[in-house]
């Protein structure tokens, strides 16, 4: 089946409201075998809602508003697509005693009784959250139709509890299922090409994507149920896996952070960092996730020199000789903290972010990289330009870069020295 | 003038990417007079992305699509939407060129180069930071429409840039000039009901914004030249100083840590952090800034106690009589800090962010941060709940407050001792 959503609000339009709903709403629908096909915002104009509403109940099999159930004057949600239609609205007598109770103790405005009148016939969705109740009704022509309120905090338990159950009612449906491949150290363009027959097709689908200086690759399968669907998916994952080799950091994970920090929790091991580039944006990754006081301790960020020498026992000659950007200045931060810590690795990071302080010998963009496990040190060196990107890219990159060698090390993969990217460059 | 905006991508309509593409579209647009009328969302499919172009094209002026430049085969706005218009795709050199360069020293895929195939005779907004170049032209009916990326670092600059200057190409009143006012601890809310006689006027506009906990609000003026549209901006923004009191931190400052970095910069005095746990974050924000080597040399993340009676010195009978999240603690981890690296102010926070580890006492969204001078130490107690917003957000709120506190301790101001917010509800 083949959905639509309609969000409506001219505080979508004029940008003040980002439209997470949307977002919500598509991830839901996708797993229960519901295509979105169309999501489209409209302004409190009731002419261009009913035309939108026009369109979707022509072109889609189920139509989805969110917003505009409430009590005030512009929300005209309810009353254009009941009109759309060919229904009334009646009062419902629940509805109306919920918003009573409500407001309890305090005036219940003439306003607010609208939110208890709702198509006739229609399955009512209580509001757990709020006042506004949503509903959904089948339309004559038999499609589908369903209404939420806008704020996530009822627009969310609606949908799950109310509106799906509402949607699949009686239906076959085809169930879907994605996962999510997730890859640092290779070039979006390069995994594409190097997966274009993959891409390429029907069932299951695969689709890269490049956030952040890393990229994966969504597959989605279509079956009958979603354990077939999710079998469909097992051999393409697995291919995935094979080709991407260990760029490949982990299935259905949030993020890179996220996959260290749930390997260092499952072998008990701990990492303590040491930052003069990043500024404290590794810790505050790793830390990003809950859980992660089992397996980091300890951080610093030795932004001056002085700090280098004090806090981790950087030798000065080595400040001197070799500069704080430098392979010998990573290798004594990650010794040093990893020592002070008492944890099992120390991570120390330096080098240029930019926009200021580059040099022709030492550009923005050169990062070093050093892990300590207490026996050996790793140090990577990062050479990437910001390309416009900026301070933040680098410094978030250079993080990654950490994160990776946590991970390789860990698993006794190879590579620590080795640069993201480079490898793509031989394979290429 | 109506425009509309089509945002590309199946990414979006299965949810798993959020769609602020079209929010940063209608924030630019509203005030310089293009009126949103629609957002639509659809899939990399060739079919209804054509039909989507095309009502957009009958009934707006202007239409802005987001989404499906870059080099992968489902990357195909500039291909339907030069088809709708009846243009050819032709080789733009300096776009090709501009690609080569990025890609220098690195394997240049065939898919890459279709980046520089533009609509014949367009408008060619280069690409600052990625490679896809975006581009405008007008149709023979006269409509114009603009391409632009989808990645927000590519897309924001651009359409300041390049795509809002054409879309007003020719246009009187085409010079617009925007001031931001920044606001820490009052609530979007709030300040909307203090500026509304502000906010109903055409020109200049005046419009609240909330962001991560804090509000800002923008000030746009049009007028033939840039000169008149500031001059007009000028009142506003004092008005807007005058109401707004010392909760106004900034004028077109990019955030809160901008406008700490540069105080401090300003009156050469340099901050220390020992943060628990917002785990870096603090230090993070900090060192975003440009520059900011010259006011910050130290920060710890001191996430395990005994780190911080080891690299603090606070003592293990405050940790142990009033625990770790405690005024007392917070307050030696500041003095700690602030003697350990020999600068002007220490900063020490220690709080539960949540999911878990909150208690009836302690609960999740309680922080203690402190700030020592050398002479005193003052302590502000923060309890939010995360209302669903999370660990992020009530990390991102602790950093935000102890960078008030930095601001409010080096100008001379009150209210160190004061969690933001409740001096509005004081107030209100």
């Amino acid at each position: 089946m083949n959905a639509e959503i309609i969000s409506v609000g001219t505080e979508l339009l004029l940008g003040h409201t980002i439209n997470t709903d949307a977002s919500f709403v598509a991830r839901e629908l996708s797993p229960v075998g519901i295509n979105l096909l169309y999501a489209c915002t409209v302004g409190d104009n009731p002419e261009r809602l009913k035309t939108a509403i026009d369109t979707a109940l022509r072109r889609s099999d189920i139509l989805i508003t969110t917003g505009g159930l409430g009590p005030t004057g512009d929300d005209l949600t309810k009353e254009t697509a009941a009109a759309a239609a060919g229904k009334k609205l009646v009062m419902h007598r629940e509805s109306m005693e919920h918003i009573e109770r409500y407001f309890q103790g305090r005036t219940l405005g003439e306003t607010q009784k609208k939110q208890a009148m709702l198509p006739e016939g229609c399955t009512v969705f209580p509001n757990d959250v709020g006042t506004a109740p949503g509903c959904g009704f089948r339309t004559q022509n038999g499609k589908l139709v369903a209404m939420l309120p806008g704020p996530p905090s009822e627009l969310i338990p609606m949908l799950k509890h109310y509106a799906v159950p509402f949607l699949l009612q009686g239906s076959e449906n085809a169930a879907i299922v994605s996962r999510i491949v997730r890859v640092f150290g290779l070039g979006e363009g390069y995994v594409a090409e190097q997966i274009a027959d993959l891409c390429g097709r029907a069932n299951p689908t695969c689709a890269t994507y490049a956030k952040d200086g890393e990229m994966f690759v969504r597959v989605t399968a279509r079956a009958e149920t979603a354990e077939k669907a999710e079998a469909m998916c097992r051999p393409v994952v697995e291919d995935l896996k094979g080709r991407l080799g260990d760029f490949c950091y982990g299935i259905d994970v949030e993020s890179l952070e996220d996959a260290v920090v749930r390997l260092l929790t499952e072998k008990r091991l701990t990492v303590a960092t040491a930052e003069s580039c990043t500024g404290g944006l590794l810790a505050k990754r790793i830390t990003d996730i809950p859980g992660s006081s089992a397996v980091f301790h300890m951080g610093v960020v030795t932004y001056a020199n002085e700090i280098k020498a004090k806090l981790l026992g950087v030798p000065e000659e080595i400040l001197k000789q070799y500069g704080a950007v430098s392979p010998q200045t990573a290798r004594r931060m990650a010794v040093g903290v990893r020592e002070r810590s008492g944890s099992d690795f120390g991570i120390g990071i330096t080098g240029i972010a930019g926009p200021g302080g580059g040099t022709p010998e030492k550009p923005v963009g050169l990062v070093y990289l050093a892990l300590s496990d207490g026996k050996d040190v790793w140090v990577r060196e990062m050479r990437r330009s910001a390309r416009g990107k900026g301070r933040g890219y680098l410094r978030f990159l250079a993080a990654s870069n950490a994160l990776d060698m946590v991970r390789r090390r860990v698993l006794g993969l190879g590579g620590l020295e080795e640069a993201a990217y480079t490898r793509e460059k031989r394979r290429g």
